[in-house]
This record gives structure tokens, C-alpha cells and sequence, in this order.
């Protein structure tokens, strides 16, 4: 049988998005479930199944070569599981070995959905030709994953990459993760919107208090929604010009909800980023809009099932 | 002729060491000059060439197959330029020209100082065995490396590693850098200095004000002496903890003059990491001492010319 296909999994607090994808990228098959996200860990695993069956009953899976996996993190890698924020049920869950025997022993590649995304931009977006990037998502968490010298890096457990959760003002508001001043504290969605509304923005007669409607706000010209956005924008340019100084990337992709504010988001990015960015090295480093789009996380999947498949190849890459 | 050895510089503000090096990392041969640092640029490189000129003359020069140079920064290694904060007389200085002149056409390896140390601790030191590592000066200023998946990490321009300059406090003080709130600026020797004297510490009749006599101080009780070196660990773990977010690290190698203050240092250090360091993947994270000495430079420049010359090999790496 020739092989020259991979199936993809994005697993998210969401929605589990599966696929049979060449290597152009081009999703052939499709199959979803809604996640089972406050079920037990056995019931999201028979969501996973059912769209491993779905794309099992194409006559294409004979093709497929191995299986992708992005998921939700944390994810580890080495040992094969993984154990998402917001699936409780999956706690060091073996979601690898789950996936190999529901996918008759293929070989499985388990990657964050923040590295997926990464391999999906590297690939065919936004940070195509760039052999050092960041790429990120902005929207109710913040998640990132990194290239450098060329070639993904996942990292020993898959999760490099987590700029959402560094420090970038160590005396500041505890963060759900324990830790304190995270960039995601200060420039995910809901913080953008919560920091608006504590400083006296309202939203309109539809009530959308959403960091989307801040983000309208501000482009109205209001001065505690630009404020917000500016604020965001401060935290994550510390994040990135500090991921810059440290493995020195030359562009940072920002996807996600809050990525598609506009110039209300990367205006003030850009002026921030000169003022923490300040090193020769890192003083050249870019930032720029995503351009894959929902399917970011299946195809990045792809393309990290492909990386590890021989025989088997992304083409582009 | 048979060639098992590298040259080796190691090019500070301060000195400029040279050495001739074997595949064990033992030193066979030295030179040494001042840096005349606030002289022009060619009198700078006058010294090295004096360096070179007297490992040249020794017998065993034929055997040199590359020479490695580890230079303060910032360096441009795919320019072959440096541009020492502290030697005003070379920027853009095509250093790696020079030395390949001067050293009659052999390839010549250029990395920063925070890249070498951190090979040399890597290859013989505290990172021995580590494929992921963190290895930090902590001194006048704040520098370092990486290793990330077994090999050394220089990025593209040889200063990867740079946490002397990411921000940990995006509201913080100034920094020389153009920055505020980095690293170096909270926990640099002088800077510990600088804040126990602001709050109220005095030297003793010697009138050290060094962040050693400030150590010896925090050792003996005295409150501000240890609140300075607990906002110095605060700053390094919130800057280590990002670090090892981004890249996933699982060891820190502190070495410099305030590595060496012992558990003044560690014990905030080790607590401080344990408040930042919160992501299941990076809660395995320890720090330690650096376990090279002042040859860590030279031996580290060694092993970067080593890795890059065929035929030659750097024994135990």
C-alpha cells in the first residue's frame, strides 16, 4: 500500500478535529466532535475514537502513514500523555497509546496545539522562510510554540514555546497558574476586557464585554479600551523581545481572537516592542499577523506526523 | 602534519586569553595580554595578535586544526564582528577576519562569552549530561547560553542566551540597555551592591561595597544585605523559570562572582524558582553552582571550534 497521507488530530477544550492530510497540507478527509470537555476521561477518549472511526471508513486511511496529534496542553511528550487545563478528566491521560490502538498501531506524534499551530505557520503561513520564529495565539489563554535553526522545537515534552506563561512583572497579579505578572495575566481576551471594565469602559446597548467589543472601542477612539489594549500589547512585547534575547527569533506571528484586533493591537505592539527589543541582535525582529486560519492546528499536526514519517513528506517544508 | 588541537581565545574588557587546546579540554599552552580596552581598535587587536604570536611560536601550532574565539558581546557570528559594550574601539569590528589572517588562514569559530562558558560546562562541567541547559554569568553583568537538545545553542548571530537582558519587570527601572526592569539591572553584583547601600546598609571599616562584602554581610544576618540578595534571586528565578517555559530547560548553571555567594544566593533562588516555575513540564528544574573556573571562557571557545572541525573531536562531548 503506498503511504503518503497522515491523520491529524486538534484536541481542544472545544472541539476534536480530525483529518486525512497529504503532504501539501491539503486536508482530504474531515471528521468532528464536539469535546465532552466535563465528562469523565473515558467518554472525551470515545469522542477521539469516533473521529478516528470516521476517518477509518474512508478509503483513503489505508494511505496514512501516522498519526499527529496537537492537543491542549500541558502535554508530555516523552511519556505519551497529556493533561489539558480545561479537560479534567484527562489528568497524565495515555492519549498516545489510546490513539495508537484505536488507530491499528500507526505510529503517533503527540505535539501542544501551540507547537502545532507553530509548524502550521512555519509550514505555510506566516512564518514560512523563517528559519527562527515565535509563533503565538491570543485569545483567551496565550500559547506559542517556536522554530529555531529551521526545524520545530517542541522541546523533551512538546510544550516549548509557553510564553503565556512567563513573567514579565514578577511583583504582579497572581495568575491562575501560580505564578505571577504572566503575559497571559495581562494581554489575554478576558484580562483585556476585565482591565477595560475595572477602569470604567462600558460596553453598548448589546452588552459584549468582550475583548472583541474593547478592541471596537478603541478603534471609536475610547481611551480606557486603548488603554487596555496598550497595556496587552506592553506584556506581550516583553514576552517576545524576551524569547528574542534568548534564542533570538527574527519574527513573532500572532494568531488567535485578540491577534485579529488590528492595528489597535499591533500599533502599540510595534512601539513597545522598540523600547523592550533593544539589543543589535534582536533589534531587527518583526511582528505580523497569522495567516492559517481554524484549521491551523489540524495541518500543523500534519506536518509534525510528516517531519517524523520517512518516506513520507511535507512538501515545502 | 597531524592536527588534534584547536586554539582557543577568550576576548573580555579585561584580559585577552589564548590557549592551545586537546580534544580533553586540557590547556597546553598559554598567552595572555591586558586589554587595552579604551585604546583604538587596532591597538586592541595588536594584543591579540600578540596572543596568537606567542601560541604561534610554539611547537606544537602545527598541530592547530581552527581557532575558537569566545568574545564579550554583543558579537555578530554570521559577520564575523564583534562589538564589546567595554571596548568602545571595536564596533562591527571584523574580529573573525583578523584572527584568520593573523593565524594563517585557519577557519576561525566566533561565539559569545555566555555561548562559551556555557559549552565549557556543558562539555566538563555542571551541564555535563544535561541536553537542555541554562548556564548563566553572574557578575558585573548578567550573561549566558544554552544548550537545547544536546548541542549548544548560539542562534544565528552567537548571542542566544542574553537573560542579563529580558524584562522581568515591564514597569522596572531603566536599564543601560535602552530597556527596563532586566535581569541584570536587579541582579548584577553591583546592582545588589547598590540597593543594600539605598536601603541602609554600610561596609564595614574596609569599606568594601562589593556585592561579596554585601554577601558576607546577608551571611552574617544583617536584613538589608539578605533583602538585596532576595530581590537579586527573585529577578534570576522569574528570568531562569521563563527561560525554561520557553525553551524547556531542566538545569541552571550559575557561575560569576555572585554564583559564588553560596546559600545567600541558592536558598531565595531555589524558593523564588518554585513561585515562577509552575508548568508541570518545568517543575523538575534545578539550579547549581558552575563548576568550571576562570578557564571556562577558553575551554568553551575551544569546544565550539572543536564541534565545527572534521576530524577533530572533542573528547566526551
Amino acid at each position: 500500500m503506498h503511504t503518503d497521507l497522515v491523520a491529524a488530530l486538534d484536541i481542544g477544550g472545544t472541539k476534536i478535529a480530525g483529518g486525512l492530510v497529504d503532504g501539501h497540507g491539503r486536508i482530504l478527509v474531515r471528521a468532528q466532535r464536539a469535546t465532552p470537555a466535563r465528562e469523565d476521561g473515558e467518554t472525551v477518549m470515545r469522542a477521539v475514537e469516533e473521529v478516528l472511526g470516521e476517518l477509518a471508513a474512508s478509503p483513503l486511511w489505508g494511505r496514512a502513514a501516522a498519526v499527529g496529534i496537537g492537543s491542549a496542553g500541558p502535554v508530555d511528550a516523552s511519556a505519551g500523555t497529556v493533561s489539558p487545563v480545561n479537560v479534567p478528566g484527562w489528568r497524565d491521560y495515555p492519549l498516545v497509546a489510546r490513539v495508537r490502538a484505536a488507530a491499528g498501531d500507526l505510529p503517533v506524534e503527540l505535539i501542544g496545539d501551540g507547537v502545532a499551530i507553530t509548524a502550521a505557520e512555519h509550514w505555510q503561513g506566516a512564518a514560512r522562510g523563517h528559519d527562527n520564529a515565535l509563533c503565538m495565539v491570543v485569545s483567551t489563554g496565550v500559547g506559542g510554540g517556536l522554530v529555531l535553526g529551521g526545524r520545530l522545537h517542541p522541546g523533551p515534552t512538546g510544550n516549548a514555546g509557553h510564553i503565556g506563561h512567563i513573567s514579565v512583572d514578577l511583583d504582579g497579579d497572581p495568575c491562575p497558574c501560580g505564578s505571577r505578572g504572566c503575559v497571559e495575566r495581562i494581554a489575554s481576551g478576558p484580562n483585556i476586557a476585565r482591565r477595560a471594565l475595572d477602569d470604567g469602559w462600558r460596553p453598548g446597548p448589546d452588552g459584549d464585554t468582550s475583548a472583541a467589543a474593547v478592541a471596537a472601542a478603541a478603534r471609536a477612539g475610547d481611551p480606557v479600551a486603548v488603554a487596555s489594549f496598550e497595556r496587552a500589547a506592553r506584556a506581550l512585547a516583553a514576552g517576545i523581545a524576551a524569547t528574542a534575547t534568548l534564542v533570538e527569533i527574527d519574527i513573532a506571528v500572532i494568531g488567535g481572537g485578540v491577534g485579529k484586533a488590528g492595528e489597535v493591537l499591533f500599533g502599540p505592539l510595534r512601539r513597545a516592542l522598540a523600547d523592550y527589543a533593544t539589543l543589535s541582535f534582536v533589534q531587527r525582529l518583526t511582528v505580523t499577523p497569522a495567516r492559517m486560519g481554524t484549521d491551523a492546528g489540524l495541518v500543523g499536526a500534519a506536518s509534525a506526523a510528516l517531519a517524523r514519517t520517512p518516506g513520507v513528506t511535507a512538501a515545502g517544508v
